[in-house]
């Protein structure tokens, strides 16, 4: 592949402003192991033409991986599945009456045909999210890889024996 | 308006075949009240240009009021109502595994600026969406409100003073 | 339509003084869109004889447009759709115990022949009652039609490409 | 109290006749115990004046207790516990979509000053609310006390010692 | 029956001190509606035959209404439905984790014979556990049914027509 | 310990007749494994004093872990943890409304103090009831320790390592 | 990469044999797509050793993507995501009491570090799960893209314009 | 069996630091009952080797007793009672979004074979776990079986016959 196209193989997309708190989860997983991304406000419902080009455009534009993070009724993990092969990955925003099922449900329902890879709700999620794009991108990245290995393994050597008091 | 854009007023759309045996309870009910409505498959997911251009064109075509259905990640209501100003009307076709909370939440949650006028779970919410079209279309209808009231009354009047055994 | 009936088309109503946090929400958009609105509570258990007047003659004032919200066991929306065929559209407002889902449940679930237009849970619902209302309206009103199409415009034009650290 | 007003001290009320399945479990367990009751129709939303007729007129009839059972959107025990003061019993029936969840929220989450003595969902709770309506009668009427009493030993007796295989 | 019996005709009872807060609400209506109560910790677990004691001896200590208070697996409500038929009426107390929601379904599912008269969650359904116990009293109390009118009269004349800014 | 005292040391009790076809499948683990047990209908509700002296008795009766299956309000295990020290098994038994929710929630939400050690909802819950007696016991008894791991491997020997086609 | 590792680059794995009428979902659109795969029951709590070396050798062995389907405490995606950097694709099998609900929390709610793509619950998932897959492996196999694409184009083309009745 | 693997017959894990507030109720309860105990973080998936040894090495060791906390896809509890036959009990940690019911359907729904002993969710439950491993340790222990009737019997003196204000 060319390397332009590697600049930005992540694109993070979110519903709006308020999910930024979540999604800079998957960003700062992203930055940790050297993998470029870019991020956006992409509204399904405030900015579906915006949706729709992202879509249409993300093939050629070198994306390979979309995190797409939203709330309540989340439809735009699912709507960017719908527009584009480019695997797309949920993350389910944590909301203020439902705790975000809201959001886990209309993002991992989704009919045959456009899946939506599903995170837990909220930061971790958006964590995974992250990890989550590495992972994939590391089936054909053996540098990625290795960053991920270690990355596993020091969050594994950080676990103490016991616990401490505080 | 011109009575040629009177002549369908009501859009009914689904997001597949599976959801007509619920939907066509809402067709069923426009039928008696003499309210002409088209019926049409739009996927959200499948077909999201349909979509697009049903949203698009809703105004110009005379539509005046849309009834969506939708099961699971049910994205057809709100994406319809992120494209025109049309009023929409949500059903939650019920669900196997969630039962239609699934369709309920992703219908009904929707962000500031675009709602959705959610109806019940299955059949009876198909009915009550025609009925809503009906109403909201009563508002500038007289004659159409008289025959609702009649429809309202007709039901009324058809409740029993004792349950009877069966 | 004669303009008197025109003044004040919306009537909003709650149960109590404490949904008014949540329903002012409704107003705001009404305010903005200017569209005639008057706000009452109207309390479905302890005031059942005004929310019987209210239904009864709610045609006859010239209402073309209810939005009822309430919480916990909410019969005020239901009943309201009961007496009156001017179309309901009701705001479940989120509740402590339930946050709002026995609020949901209650405006939702209505048998055939009774429909409410439900929004989402809490003040993003009351908003969008307002602005559901506004659609309605505006299927007879050229002029609104125009305002609420601005409206939609500028939410959409204020949402920033990339998302902004805080 | 007048002998006329003690024959029939109970009022059981549905909001439809799909209800009766489950409502004549209350109807049978009052037969048992010799405690006369009438059963209506009174659909909340159907019949709302039914309603308020029967709410009015309750104390004036020597109703003592109601027994009021619904399904859905359940309206009809808490809006007739805003008409009277005669103790109203809620049974929430079983629905399709909620499994009675719908109906047991519409009912339980009733705001202070109109409680409603909610029982379990489905025949159980009809049975249960029938011997709820004895237990309240009886606190005044020490033959019925001793029926009742009979009947509670009655079916503690019945309970044998060991489970039997099928 | 005896004056002395009538003298404190409700027992409240609770699971734990921690209930109070909750379960004042009852006694606060009962207060303000004259009739006299005894409030009292019987834990289903931790003092279980005091729960037995009560139970037993509720109908000769002339007790005629229980309000019983309690959450999480909360077995104090039906258990004492087992041991007396003196009517009880269950308060599901909100909980840490799941609301009251557990409080709710340990209090409200009971089996065919002993019926749990269930409030709502939480503090409206304490206040409203002793106005149906003033409910069911009211039956044979004409005096207390005058003042319970009252009371209902003077909640629903408090109820302003129009909700103003805080 | 005697020989007596060991014959029976699992008592199986259940809230009805009802919960056997559950409940059989903890004693047929018992069965399988060679461990004595008693199986008694023991209703919290129905039989209270049944309960008091099945708990009160446990100790001295031999009886050394209790499993104990019941649906709804399923006050039997939390009750018989109070009268007894000796450890008691819970088995939520499914349910037509709830699915078992409400015996999962009654049994599992003890307060600190009286423990239940709860299985999963239904049948395999119940069978896990006997396998947890069974460990349980295993820690004093090698030979029953041996049976048990046994059990254990052959049940990991016979899961094939594909899937096959039926 | 190797032809050989290409052979089955995906390992569908499932809990038990009672999961294949779900998993083969999956297996069936890798085979419209022309993707390898095997098949295998490797149950986490049966067979945990099976789990480990699974795990272990899933990138030596040429896995590029491992589907995972389980029910009720489905631990099997979460440990499988635990051992290998592979990326896991969760699939939650539907459950007889609570409905996959415990499935897709078992497998959703993995904490940061360990993400799990979960899929729909139920047969819909498995099917989303295959294409998941296929969506990763495109990203670096440009014919698959072209069939991916293909099949997508077929799905969209089969949605007839308007609904049938049947 | 030999007096130093009694020293700690009770091993407490947890799948992270974040637990111990919650889990060191259970450490509590052991000290007041002099049970002695080990406190160790094993992260089923950070760890997954470490809780490997810890399973394979529990009945050597002489533990006798596992108690298991953790939260969200909370895996710890069931593979510790996949990995031996000591008795497992298992503590849902109360998360952030979905309030431990994640944590508790990953810990009960265990298949036929695996049985966690299920506490409440949080502290209480924490607390609960300490004092089932008493009562289970107490079979075989005469000694500690006086203390935790005295533990018990303290509990139950402590409670106040009437709730104070405060």
């Amino acid at each position: 592949m060319r390397g332009t196209r590697m600049d930005k193989p992540v694109g993070i997309i979110m519903g709006s402003q308020s999910d930024w708190p979540t999604m800079k989860e998957a960003a700062a997983i992203l930055e940790e192991l050297g993998i470029g991304y870019e991020a956006r406000i992409v509204s399904a419902h405030r900015t579906p033409d915006r949706l729709w080009d992202y879509g249409k455009t993300a093939v050629s534009r070198g994306l390979r991986v979309i995190i797409a993070g939203a709330g309540g009724a989340a439809h735009l993990p699912g709507m960017m599945a719908s527009k584009t092969r480019v695997p797309v990955i949920g993350v389910p925003v944590q909301t203020k009456a439902l705790s975000g099922v809201d959001s886990l449900y209309s993002i991992l329902q989704m009919p045959k045909g456009y899946p939506v890879a599903t995170m837990a709700i909220g930061a971790a999620g958006a964590a995974n999210a992250g990890l989550m794009a590495a992972g994939i991108l590391a089936i054909s990245d053996p540098a990625l890889a290795e960053r991920l290995d270690a990355w596993r393994q020091a969050l594994s050597d950080s676990i103490p024996q016991e616990p401490r008091d505080e």
